[in-house]
């Protein structure tokens, strides 16, 4: 193999980081839990956005720019959301760099300190609110809804590419409304578009639910979120979309006057996903080879690699490919042709499936002579050789083919990893193997508190979709009445 | 009018700012100088993207991302390079914030001081090398095509929205070749690609040429730059690409084996430009009437206002318009209906010219009757009235002549404003009237700090196309030989 990558049964996590790395995705960069996106991930990343930016103005949803800097006193003003990001902040305090007295270097300018420290975002309720207030008067400039894709940071003590880094990209939306119940329908909204875009694009089968009070935003009244389940059964929050209230309104004293003339404050919606989705897709997908990418998020869909002994062989069967990445492309589908030359068939066989490029053609001078093409599935791992005439019609179809095959497998393992549990002695031992456990819960964030600290597991959501949870029961840790199932994983 | 804007004979920066504001393109935030872009604003903004990153991949580019912090002791071992930004930047040195003492509100935790302070990157020279160095190892690693849409910060103390702002966005370039040629090649090649999208796709006429070394970036061998030219006849520096020699691999120790095993450094280049564009779009097109967009570059390229008295009427131009409206998306073009039932036409008509939508359609019962409509350039202020069979076409060569026309208005104005100057005594009254001065200079920097401390005037450029410069003569200032002219002016 052209780089070996630890199995997953010997060290889930260090195949994940061998991943990350050896197929070219992101490193570790000198800056402390900042990473390098490096061109093959950043494809993928494009792709995410793109795909995601598309839906989101389909519902009304504009993008704009926000400072990336808040001022301390913005930031403290809403309580809840002061104390849920204060401790993870980067904070700027000066504005100017000068020579070190030794003549060695720079040092911090002393006679530069800013008059109010400035806070990194590490999301933009805040400044995005008190601008908001200047953009609303009535009734008529509601709703109010914008995205930004930009940087956050948030200065994680424990950081993983992709999963959890001190700086990361994102998108994140902010609503303004005129009533609760709108506020309320733009962040299921979004929620849904979330997970239509996890099942649909990443085929990564989610769960959608509200979290319990104890997981959700430091500042929201309600938290939506899609729930994915990773080969090692651990949940993975994929994507969140807030029910805000009128927290950041009153916080910033945004009112609008009503159709009859009363001043109201206004309701809020924010909701976001980051590059957090490339660790997921990695982890939703990928086998012992490396990466398998869903078609639709592959920056490579189709990779051919040529067969030859000398130069003749070697310009005939690329012309051949020429021609048929030619034709593919005008299907809409990215191709390229590894003609390196100085690397063998099976070194590029490797790396590509590695890449977790979704369709392979190798074709040599004997395929050449017999019209024949051999086609590999990165998913299936399997082969064929096919007649060349239609092949191009034959991978548009095979695309589409591997993207369900991905979402269906995926699906069928995840499925295969969600079950019920009733009894807090079964809980204990039944949540170390990983998985689901759906579980009745008394409501409490009391209860919630006592069966995280003794196992780990949290409630990764009140589901909404998808699992059906409502029933009468008893809660799992209290014994106390409960009329509905939720999910308790162990999460990333 | 729908909102006085300041005519550009009475004040004309202060026209700019109207512009601006009015426009809804970008407002100040609590910030110091950072701006919030406007949904309007950032759509202009996002197709300048578009076209761009296409023409960056067509050349081989690929994008990537790079850590937003850079550690104090790699900014500063490009000695040039950090006396060029050490003086305007934001600088982290916490981590943290706590509770205030007294409880109300929260301080800078003074334990969580870090070890070494971090820069908000206001370029990623530094920080792109240091991972460079790892990326490369033999010439088969080269060249390396990098790009990164993102946020940089220099903390000016003087700033005005696009032009100069604290906080803004841009892409940067960064590229590593095996040879000082290519190296060249590559800032040659990318200056050309923003002389090109200023030209076809800006309408905005730009002279290309080599900065003088006073003018240079910090770090550079050589500078290259589109130069524009205001309304005002200051220069507005457009975009730069640099030829960065092997500064910064020596800086960061980053070499290569060449095909002889000998270990050579690595040559550079970068290559940028910003929202600062969005600036040089107001700037040059603008009229007192508020914007004038390029169609190609125009968020609504089509606005539509309905006239009508009473729901029938009301209904029956909608309709219509609705017809209009789809077979001209179907041509490609963003098309809107301004259809709010609150406000006169006249109202919206003088909105939209302020937001610069290129083609104005009114159509009403009279209108529909005659099977006519009013079509309005926002170019000219011309208006006819055209039969609306047959109108989708005609719009659609109408926005390739706007385009033209806004160009060619654009090159007249400009090159009325370029003139060749020989005395000293002439130029400093010139200068004082603005435009392009094409002077002799003797290539020293002392004489060009000495007409720049007269004067305020900088060499904008040495061009290399687009104005024939290459004569014998004399420095206008000092009197001594040279063989070719520059172009002086005051800019932006």
């Amino acid at each position: 193999m052209a780089k070996e990558v630890t199995q997953r049964s010997d060290n889930y996590s260090q195949w994940y980081n061998d991943l990350v790395v050896k197929a070219d995705l992101a490193e570790q960069s000198a800056v402390r839990g900042c990473m390098v996106i490096k061109p093959y991930g950043y494809a993928i990343w494009e792709k995410m956005q793109d795909i995601l930016d598309a839906e989101f103005k389909k519902t009304g949803v504009k993008n704009a720019y926000f400072p990336l800097f808040i001022p301390k006193s913005f930031f403290s003003r809403e309580a809840e959301h002061v104390s849920g990001f204060a401790k993870e902040c980067a904070v700027v305090t000066h504005h100017r760099l000068m020579t070190s007295p030794d003549g060695k270097g720079v040092v911090v300018d002393p006679d530069a300190k800013l008059e109010e420290e400035m806070i990194v975002r590490p999301t933009s309720e805040t400044i995005i609110w008190s601008v908001y207030k200047n953009w609303i008067n009535s009734w008529r400039d509601l709703p109010i809804l914008c995205n930004q894709w930009c940087n956050v940071v948030r200065w994680e003590m424990r950081t993983r590419p992709f999963l959890r880094t001190a700086e990361f990209l994102w998108q994140e939306g902010h609503t303004a409304h005129a009533t609760a119940e709108e506020a309320l329908a733009k962040a299921e909204q979004m929620v849904q578009v979330y997970a239509d875009f996890a099942r649909n694009v990443m085929a990564m089968p989610v769960i959608v639910g509200h979290k319990s009070p104890n997981e959700r935003f430091a500042g929201a009244l309600d938290t939506l979120t899609i729930e994915a389940m990773m080969q090692d059964g651990k949940a993975l929050q994929a994507g969140t979309s807030h029910f805000l209230g009128q927290n950041f309104a009153k916080s910033f004293d945004v009112k609008y006057a009503d159709k009859d003339g009363k001043l109201q404050y206004v309701w809020a919606s924010s909701w976001g996903v980051s590059t957090r989705l490339m660790g997921a897709l990695i982890m939703a997908h990928g086998d012992d080879n490396g990466l398998v990418l869903p078609p639709r998020l592959a920056p490579i869909q189709v990779v051919m690699v040529p067969i030859y002994k000398g130069d003749d062989e070697r310009s005939a069967v690329l012309e051949k490919m020429q021609a048929v990445k030619a034709s593919l492309e005008s299907l809409g589908h990215s191709v390229e042709i590894d003609d390196r030359d100085t690397l063998r068939p099976g070194f590029k066989f490797a790396e590509w499936e590695l890449k977790g490029v979704p369709v392979r053609l190798a074709m040599g001078a004997r395929d050449l002579a017999a019209g024949t093409v051999e086609v590999a599935r990165r998913d299936t791992l399997t082969k064929e050789t096919l007649q060349i005439d239609g092949i191009e019609q034959h991978i548009h179809t095979l695309l589409d083919e591997i993207q369900d095959n991905i979402y269906r497998k995926a699906l069928e393992k995840r499925d295969a990893n969600i079950r019920k549990c009733d009894s807090w002695e079964e809980f204990k031992t039944e949540i170390q193997k990983g998985g689901f456990l759906l579980c009745h819960w008394d409501g409490t964030a009391e209860t919630e508190q006592a069966i995280k600290d003794e196992t780990k597991a949290t409630i990764r959501c009140i589901p909404i979709d998808s699992v059906v949870c409502e029933e009468e029961g008893r809660d799992i840790y209290s014994g106390k009445p409960s009329n509905r199932r939720v999910v308790f994983a162990i999460a990333y």
